[in-house]
């Protein structure tokens, strides 16, 4: 999420100049998606490297099809600038998550745009870890053939899972609501999918959900942020000085059993008054709709279910006005908790929370004050995602992309190096 | 708490020369400090630097005073190796602490050894800001002045409160415990102080005691630490991924106002059932003794009063053991939480709860697998800690001496370069 400065060597520490080469691509690479397109003359002046060093690499970034020189400027005198960019044409990074009642499958360019997507509702509880991850990886086989047809290179992918993700083993410990106990879910996908090459990584999806939101519009920069992934499970990702809260084997985050009501309801992880006990999707729907009621049914997908509960709220059903206020103030008991351990800039609400954002944003904003010891809540804002549903897969990708970000030189130069047609300089004839 | 890689500059990029060379002072004095005295021929073989380099840098830092050769090594041929070392013969730094029953001041060389310490008992509550700060700086300036007649000289000082400390302004926003709201102590500690040109900073209590801890025997290198320090509030500081918690304000890791139980007990803050009335000092107190009870007088050393209190439990005082066992219980409670978020390596229990540590670690550890998602506590240990009631004291003197090794530069070349004997070649005439 941040970037270094410049490195030089001297030619006599040679045993170092292949780091500082990688450093100095990385850097570029970095500063073309952080600041957009510009001329090799503005990245040496922005970065402090020479023009020649900056034209090397640049140089060695467009073999590698990573950037690409743009549309030709126009209006200044002398030779015309040719502003370099982020080159979106060549590579794609995956992220495919695994929830409760829904597959996501997002794929993003070099530019983090997105390329293709999948979104399938699934009741993934209902169904054994084999056959949920055959789904997940016919998806992605999907994905990876259509943007093959265009063409482009898969550099990477991430699974999401909503569960304990044990690092840097990568092995599911626990997910309790699919019912998955150790599993080593990358083995199995890779197993599955047949890309023997491709880096296969996994993390938490409200880790990746974090990361996504901390990449995306006006969050952006944001070094201090907590997200909370509302599903049938509860999850937090939380950005705490620009770093993802990892803790000591990657477990760190764990949201949903926090023990808010030593006297609360049984939780599926065999305790009591867990918070998503509280504010799980099931304990939202159970206390808006009788049991035979169509939104309670997890074989339909929970996007028409929430649109259906959206709608009621919207007509002022009391009872789905009731139990969306009953699942914000159990919001607003533990964001009160989080607030006063992270001090966060944002509490971003994700998953079902964003959904049903306007009734659950503002009362959980409103509830901080008296529940946080800093003044005005330390300065904490509450905020829906806009990331919906896909934050994790979204994550994911930018996941596995950040790799390239990190070392440039983990793809290979290109054995065509693209060819362009020349720029025709203005004035010349056509 | 780490520290970069070398740097090398190339003769063209003198810009970055002075950046560069500050860089490489630093990545020496850190080196010294993590790997102990050793030779330049090493320190090179070390850090990738060259020799030549490595003379030139041990030679600034020597003339600064933060590094001297030691005793010439003996036992091998031709020339003898003369380790260089850090150098605690000229600089001093200062943790000055605050808190609700005591003062303490530490103060700390180069070499981060406790050169003078100061502890008084004090309750703090009873007296207005300013006389409770007066007493302070007299401590500190106690301990200055004894250490300036050694010869050192005074190069930073940092305070440590109880409370909400609002950075980077370092004001006091709130330490209701104190009756303190808004105060600007490093600006009333300046003027209590003759020492206009020494850096004066300020963070919370727990927060410099957490530094403390990862500074200190064999936490060194422990990257996801949970410190909690008990006294009549109760605060936390969190060590994540190496790195200080700190939010965006400075506010992070307030505990002692976690709501556990909505029920509970009205808490001094305004609330109801913060975690600070079940396991703060007060509640111990109360449910150990009546009100007459000397180890419930607030005027008396608090020390002596644990003294007592540990005595009775070890005599087997059922009142005693049983409010123990209560505190046990509460301080399960909401370190299960504090597990769940920051999968710490350890957690550390400081302030009374160290003190009382033999009733309470061996609970809480048994505690945390009832509340904690992961598996085996998500490998956290529960150990008291070792520093006692000067953690935080000493953490600010580490504070201060961190700023003198991340810029080495920032003490002045001195003006008589230090004399030393000139080293007497092994078999040359004596």
């Amino acid at each position: 999420m941040s970037y270094g400065g410049r490195l030089t060597a001297d030619a006599g520490a040679s045993a170092g100049l292949v780091e500082v080469r990688r450093h100095n691509l990385a850097l570029v690479l970095a500063h073309l998606r952080s600041s957009g397109a510009r001329s090799r003359a503005t990245i040496a002046a922005e970065t402090g490297l020479t023009r020649s060093t900056v034209s090397s690499l640049v140089a060695e970034l467009a073999e590698r099809g990573l950037v690409a020189e743009g549309a030709t400027a126009r209006g200044g005198v002398g030779r015309p600038s040719q502003p370099v960019d982020l080159d979106g044409a060549h590579f794609f990074t995956v992220g495919a998550e695994v929830d409760l009642d829904h597959l996501a499958v997002t794929a993003l360019d070099v530019r983090a745009e997105v390329v293709a997507e999948r979104w399938v509702p699934l009741d993934a509880g209902a169904l054994r870890a084999t056959a949920v991850l055959g789904r997940l990886a016919g998806l992605v086989g999907e994905v990876t053939a259509q943007l093959r047809r265009s063409g482009r290179e898969l550099v990477g992918i991430t699974l999401a899972v909503p569960g304990l993700v044990e690092q840097p083993t990568g092995r599911v410990l626990s997910a309790p609501n699919l019912g998955w106990a150790d599993i080593d879910v990358v083995d199995v996908v890779r197993g599955l999918l047949d890309e023997p090459a491709c880096p296969l990584l996994i993390d938490n999806e409200a880790n990746l959900a974090a990361r996504a939101e901390v990449s995306t519009g006006d969050r952006v920069g944001v070094r201090d942020l907590v997200l909370l992934t509302g599903g049938i499970g509860v999850g937090a990702g939380v950005v705490a000085g620009g770093h993802l809260l990892r803790g000591v084997h990657g477990f760190a985050g764990e949201v949903g059993h926090m023990q808010l009501d030593p006297g609360g309801q049984p939780c599926g992880c065999g305790r009591r008054g867990c918070w998503e006990t509280q504010v799980g999707l099931n304990a939202l729907l159970a206390a808006a709709a009788d049991e035979g009621d169509a939104v309670r049914d997890p074989a339909l997908d929970v996007r028409r279910r929430l649109e259906t509960l959206a709608a009621r709220a919207e007509d002022g059903d009391a009872r789905t006005l009731e139990a969306l206020e009953r699942t914000a103030g159990w919001l607003g008991a533990g964001a009160g908790v989080l607030v006063n351990l992270f001090n966060p800039e944002l509490l971003v609400l994700g998953g079902y929370f964003a959904v049903l954002g306007r009734w659950l944003a503002d009362p959980v904003a409103a509830a901080l004050p008296a529940r946080v010891f800093a003044p005005r809540s330390g300065g904490c804002r509450v905020e829906p995602s806009t990331l919906g549903y896909s934050a994790a897969a979204r994550g994911g990708a930018l996941e596995a992309l950040s790799r390239i970000f990190a070392d440039p030189t983990a793809v290979a130069v290109r054995s065509s190096p693209p060819t362009r047609p020349a720029p025709v300089p203005s004035g010349a004839p056509a």
